[in-house]
């Protein structure tokens, strides 16, 4: 049994003053869970060099990957790369494959380069390269540390790259059902199949359906024959209560 | 001038499961940011009382306000109140008011009360209650630390019920264009507007509208007059650049 750990990094002061949502932590969330990764925390932070680094060098040591979004464009915001250099304590040098990349994609375009253009080209060094589908500016993985960008179908785009080379966890099943009864009802009895089977995460999460309110049950863990039970456990208690379910 | 800042901490397993999608985080930030409040920093953590408690005590001691989402429903995984409670060394205490408020509540609605609706009475010693217009189960506030509800409709209204009672910041100006123009082109011309005005947060953030791509420039701070003019000078980098633009 593997139970491998990752944190994510959203860095951005858009994120932070409500210009932007971020919509990237659900995306890495729902695809560790997956993969049976589990991740462990998450945190968004400004764009300022010794926060980003003392953040990746804090979550770095506590966890198998890290994986961070935002702040690896041309502009002078972008600071992330410079940022992880520093945690690192190593300097950020061009890569000069990459900037050869950009000057022929360019052309080919006919469009002009600048020199904000190649600052995508400067990675930390020793940093990997993550090539991927959505664009010819790389992301950067050093040691456990992955370097995303922020825009969702690049930063996806990244993320599946490196997936086929994670230790995948233990795989992750899990069971939900909707009953239309309040968690105040269902509060006691799950608690009991809770305590019966302490190794699964078991939950339960209000709705509102027009006018009618309801209860999401989740059962999740690693051991498919307890969430099996533990499900079972859920939908006899349901049906004591005569609550009408679905799903 | 008064600067104070702000933290979130969003609790849940299911923000990291990836089951749920945080919605609270943007609308904070947004109404920080309207009353002039810097938002410095967001953790999004797992239902696990000594991590709930931690990280507390971390962000109280660091800003001036601390706004946790999640876990004070009446399920076993709703812990935020013991963990809040732990943080500051003091016991969960039943908060007689608010327990019959409930039990009049269901008497009335012809529903019964089972020994999970009156964990909602329960708040750490000392809490003073956050009433709202959404639910009749409080929220609660311990010194700097405002706990609420995780169901956005419900955190929004416990949020709007204590923004008159904080100590507002400097107004905070912003404007923003966007120009049909990459964000390299925009570079070296942003960054001279930033070290121009270098009290402001300028940034740039790339999008994309059908097949067309565009960077939208932002310039925010608490000067008005420095905002008008660098917003100025943006635009007519912009003019120069002959970027078509909108906004």
């Amino acid at each position: 049994m593997s139970s491998p750990t990752a944190a994510v990094l959203l860095i951005g002061n858009e994120l932070l003053s409500g210009r932007t949502a971020d919509a990237n932590l659900n995306y890495i969330a729902r695809r560790m869970t997956d993969i049976g990764i589990k991740l462990a925390e998450c945190r968004v932070i400004r764009d300022d060099v010794d926060t980003i680094a003392d953040n990746v060098n804090d979550l770095r040591a506590k966890h198998t990957y890290v994986f961070t979004t935002g702040g690896i464009g041309p502009t002078h915001d972008d600071i992330t790369m410079e940022s992880i250099a520093k945690a690192f304590g190593v300097r950020v040098e061009r890569y000069d494959e990459v900037a050869e990349a950009f000057t022929k994609h360019y052309a080919a375009l006919n469009k002009p380069t600048t020199a904000a253009t190649f600052k995508m080209a400067d990675f930390p060094a020793g940093a990997e390269l993550i090539h991927n589908s959505a664009t010819h500016a790389p992301g950067a993985k050093m040691e456990n540390v992955y370097i995303f960008a922020g825009i969702p179908n690049i930063m996806q785009a990244m993320l599946e790259a490196v997936i086929p080379t994670l230790t995948q966890g233990d795989t992750i099943y899990t069971h939900s059902i909707d009953a239309f009864i309040s968690e105040s009802q269902a509060a006691e009895a799950l608690e009991n199949v809770q305590n019966d089977f302490s190794s699964l995460d078991i939950g339960s999460y209000p709705f509102k359906e027009g006018e009618r309110f309801g209860t999401s049950l989740v059962t999740r863990g690693t051991n498919q024959k307890d969430v099996d039970k533990s499900f079972s456990a859920i939908k006899t208690f349901l049906e004591g209560l005569g609550a009408e379910v679905r799903g």
